[in-house]
């Protein structure tokens, strides 16, 4: 514990501005009541990392980006009580305070707590526990995992299983529950049912797996990125689709190929455009259109009006409708007795230096998942 | 059985084109094989008639309105089954062929034989059986119920109860299924919870109906007519909003009344603007909103797609998702055990050929329900 109650200097990645990332040596705060400090193990990179990156929501620079990740606690401040050091944790983007309305409502999980929509980039007190070159260094989502140590409200941290090999669980943290709840906690995917997935990246890919842990027996993959539908395909995608390579709008090749549409439609990209070909995609008398990915802040996704009444249902999912705390351990519970097998997802693994090698892989599509390792 | 196999010349109203109705002699002739010819008793006047009778969906003319029905069976043609002469029965906007995708499917109600989506306004051989002056006149919604008989495919009527009073449970084809259903059976609005309700005719009255027995803490009404209010405020409605009386947009004031966002928002009137403020009175996290109102054809419902992804749903009701003739006799029977109270639904009745009365009621939204007796 010879860090306890110091600042600790350590590497973080810093986003300076919208497409400016540098790793860099910072300074990181005690955790101070309710709070928690983590030694990072590994980090996930995520489509919500991205938009950050890019720009594209409104934050504060400059901040440490990365919410999916892994950890083990090293220091509590006063109250903590969930938690404490040496503890194996995980990072929450949507955190569970167990006291506001949507934690309190058995089917709430968007936390008044979160700080995705808007992002204040700060602890709950309005300050900062990082700073680098002197100045004041932002979080983002209450996490920020792509740094050596950061820290959390305790209220977005949550213990897990001794035995969770720390270099894959962090997914666990977001895309996972995400995309797997999405599926068997949202939807519930029926047995036998068709299900059609855009975007095959890391949550696409836990969603796939939900889909078929539920017993679908058809699943349509969509993406522009023919890279990733060999490794669809491993997961239980039956058709993969290229909507650059169709000949007609991709929805009515899904109508066409299904005769009637899918039972179960799901947007994990983030664009208007997708959203409406998974909701035109689907029955129109009892298909369930799932929207998982972030769309930009100011669009707008506009239905045939007169076309909602045929019985469809259109359903925002954040991290699988599960209220983090209560029910991510139980995730990895699951993933260590093989009843649910995020192996595959993490296609690539390097070490936090290699940021730059990561995003790359990322943006050039040719990796599901790639964990930082620390 | 005099008329059996007969022409039979009897009274109907006639919507020659649109804002033109008037009612004629016309000759029904006797129902082909899979349909029936029934004697109506009584019919409800329904928002989708008025959008008929306003030209407000594609319908070929001259045509007979009228789909919500309450008849006793005259005479079937071969092959029928299901009912029998002398059967009181009902008339179903939405039919149940059992054999479609729609129909098979555990979820789905919205039948593949149903004509309102879009309209051709025959039999399902394509052709009619109605004629005024010599000239063909189409059916609308595979029912036709504003006229002293009607023809009607088999899969489009159901038996009910013999004890059925028949002057009221015609509302029992359509808007209470249709709005109680939403509430009930679509919704399944718990105990405790808060609901909005946007439009107090006869279908948002059921919706109250369903919504108070379902144990609802708060139901608040909006209409823009407030001669509704005290109807509204007897069936369980505790809270009336006149949105043109209000200084901010109906859904803010509903969100500060709430704090929290309405559990459950249903829109059944069929404007965008009025889908958009249901869905934006909802809860972030848990809110369900239920479009039960038809829109205009060629309308837009924009959401703002960021804000999806917290966890609302938005959910398209036809029918109250009941598959109609294997449920619409259980609510007559529910209603004969006074397990629902239909009755303060129905503020009017008028003979037949006081129908321009009774539109003239519904427009002027003196009315929850006019029902017209034969």
């Amino acid at each position: 514990m010879g860090t306890a109650g110091k600042t600790i200097t350590c590497q973080a990645a810093i986003a300076w501005e919208k497409n400016s990332i540098s790793i860099e040596e910072v300074q990181v705060e005690p955790p101070k009541a309710g709070e928690v400090r983590i030694k990072m193990v590994s980090s996930g990179i995520c489509g919500s990392d991205d938009h950050v990156l890019k720009g594209e929501l409104p934050m504060n620079f400059p901040l440490i980006p990365g919410h999916e990740g892994a950890g083990i606690v090293e220091t509590v401040g006063d109250g903590v009580s969930s938690v404490k050091p040496g503890d194996k944790v995980l990072t929450l983007i949507v955190p569970q305070c167990r006291e506001c309305d949507a934690c309190l409502h058995s089917k709430g999980n968007f936390c008044d707590k979160q700080d995705v929509l808007p992002c204040s980039g700060t602890m709950l007190d309005g300050t900062c526990r990082f700073s680098c070159k002197g100045q004041k260094v932002y979080h983002s989502f209450r996490t920020s995992t792509f740094t050596e140590y950061t820290v959390v409200p305790e209220i977005a941290v949550v213990k897990i299983d001794d035995a969770a090999p720390m270099d894959k669980v962090c997914l666990i943290g977001c895309g996972v529950p995400t995309g797997y709840g999405a599926a068997v906690n949202s939807a519930k995917v029926t047995p036998g049912s068709t299900c059609v997935v855009f975007g095959l990246g890391g949550v696409g890919s836990a969603v796939v797996l939900g889909c078929k842990a539920s017993g679908a027996s058809r699943i349509i993959g969509v993406d522009i990125n023919e890279k990733k539908f060999p490794w669809a395909r491993a997961l239980g995608v039956t058709d993969c689709l290229n909507p650059k390579k169709l000949k007609k709008p991709v929805h009515e090749v899904v109508m066409e190929m299904t005769g009637v549409g899918a039972d179960f439609a799901f947007e994990v990209i983030g664009h208007t455009e997708t959203m409406l070909a998974a909701w035109n995609s689907c029955n129109y008398s009892y298909g369930v259109c799932l929207i998982i990915g972030l769309a930009p802040l100011d669009s707008q996704l506009c239905l045939e009006a007169s076309k909602i009444v045929s019985g469809k249902t259109l359903k925002g999912v954040c991290l699988g409708d599960y209220k983090t705390r209560d029910c991510i351990p139980q995730l990895v519970t699951d993933y260590l007795q093989n009843k649910i097998n995020i192996d595959p997802l993490i296609t690539h693994q390097l070490p936090f230096d290699k940021l730059h090698k990561a995003l790359e892989l990322y943006h050039t599509g040719k990796t599901v998942r790639c964990v930082l390792l620390f």
